[in-house]
């Protein structure tokens, strides 16, 4: 039923090469259960200087941004937040009368865990990947106070380049380091990725860290989670920053943070 | 409830200085009622080709164009359609992959009731009024074979420029004409207008008359069709105007026509 729309319901949507239906199912659910006069809609665009223009001339009041437009987008927007300063990277548009002001709600969720969780900065860190997310998790550290790590990758190259931005060692291994906190931010372990059982790191090395944090989000419990858990490891999981990245994004275009529950029933409807 | 939209469900919008709720409540009302997965929603700009970069970048499938853009818009589109290009006025933009094609739907709709009456092009006809409907009505009359006729204005100046431009009389009333056929196309009777009382045309000139057409959609009954009714007149409404014109658009936007009795019901709903 749209007949409840009116010409002064806000419109917030995402721009992606190739959109999924989370985002329009996630917000549709929340305005409606917590009765808010906005409407959300999943784009596509080849054209992302055109859809920019269109998000400020028609008073569009978020726009969440996704891969590949995360960089291409930030001579776009009129100010960057700190979040997407760090990272060089936008997720998030926030539009206030015509001006556009980027964030990245993953940065935001990563660091907001680091601090929940009180993880020691004094900690030695693997952190394996070197992707957006990678880069998201890395600055995190490096801003929290992280002084000594190694980013990790199979292409040493790769993470040798994320390394240098943020002060870290670089490698393909963790030989060497007997590092208390371990991060994947690697699909290893993701579902549907083809390495869904692929552990991201080797029972031993598990075994002789603190603190386990996957960053990938679907299942919610990975392989690597599991088999933290069964050692008693604090875990930190990719559901935690996708929850607290989207609800942040959400308290960003709205002004309202709705409640965890809520939050669990939006989730589990967005993905059916 | 927005809960059901999803990210392949297309929208359709309209651009206004002073957007009403109208066109909003009728097409979701149709959209609804139809089981059609499209959204419509109304917005108001001050940056035109903003706007429109933003349509064609976002794949928006259909946008209404109100005042004061009908014009301004015209550089911003492919292709205008007949219906546009014979009174140099958009009112309806649809998005075929980026192309987009421009339409007049208020020309189309006068068109049409000039045929579905048989209105015999052999008539001596009055038009009062000189705005943007004056214009379609008067382009309309032309197209349809009309050769006797005065357009009349307050002021003869405004209505000699519209006069020109298709080959018609102008003059400040009907003095000296016999007319069969008197067209309002002023607000007068308008309601909410100042003069809803007001009869764009003497009780002796309407007497005197055998066609009495009042593009004046609202009241659907307005004091000028009331006293041609009661004359026992052929008349002509706004509000078959509106309909045609409305059910037009709808139809160029998803390609189904609705009923005359759901279109009722929509516009019924959207008044409300």
């Amino acid at each position: 039923m749209t007949r409840h729309l009116n010409k002064d319901t806000t419109l917030c949507m995402s721009l992606a090469a190739r959109p999924s239906n989370f985002g329009t199912r996630f917000h549709n659910f929340l305005y409606d259960a917590l009765d808010l006069d906005y409407l959300y809609k999943a784009f596509t665009t080849t054209d992302l200087a055109g859809a920019i223009s269109g998000v400020r001339a028609l008073g569009v009041r978020g726009c969440a941004i996704s891969m590949p437009f995360k960089e291409q987008v930030i001579p776009l927007v009129d100010e960057l937040d700190a979040s997407a300063k760090a990272i060089h990277s936008v997720n998030t548009i926030v539009n206030t009368e015509g001006y556009l002001k980027a964030y990245n709600t993953d940065y935001i969720a990563i660091a907001t865990l680091l601090r929940q969780y009180k993880v020691d900065s004094g900690l030695t860190f693997v952190l394996r990947g070197s992707g957006g997310m990678a880069k998201a998790v890395a600055c995190a550290l490096r801003d929290a106070g992280f002084t000594r790590g190694r980013i990790i990758d199979r292409d040493p190259a790769k993470a040798g380049r994320l390394a240098d931005l943020y002060g870290f060692e670089a490698g393909s291994d963790s030989a060497g380091l007997r590092p208390q906190l371990l991060i994947n931010a690697t699909p290893l372990g993701m579902a549907g990725g083809g390495d869904e059982q692929t552990l991201a790191y080797r029972e031993e090395e598990i075994a002789a860290a603190d603190i386990i944090f996957d960053v990938v989000a679907l299942p919610e419990t990975t392989p690597l989670i599991n088999a933290a858990r069964t050692l008693k490891k604090t875990v930190i999981t990719g559901s935690e920053v996708f929850a607290i990245q989207a609800v942040e994004q959400f308290a960003l275009y709205t002004g309202v943070r709705p409640s965890e529950e809520l939050f669990r029933q939006a989730a589990a409807w967005s993905r059916q």
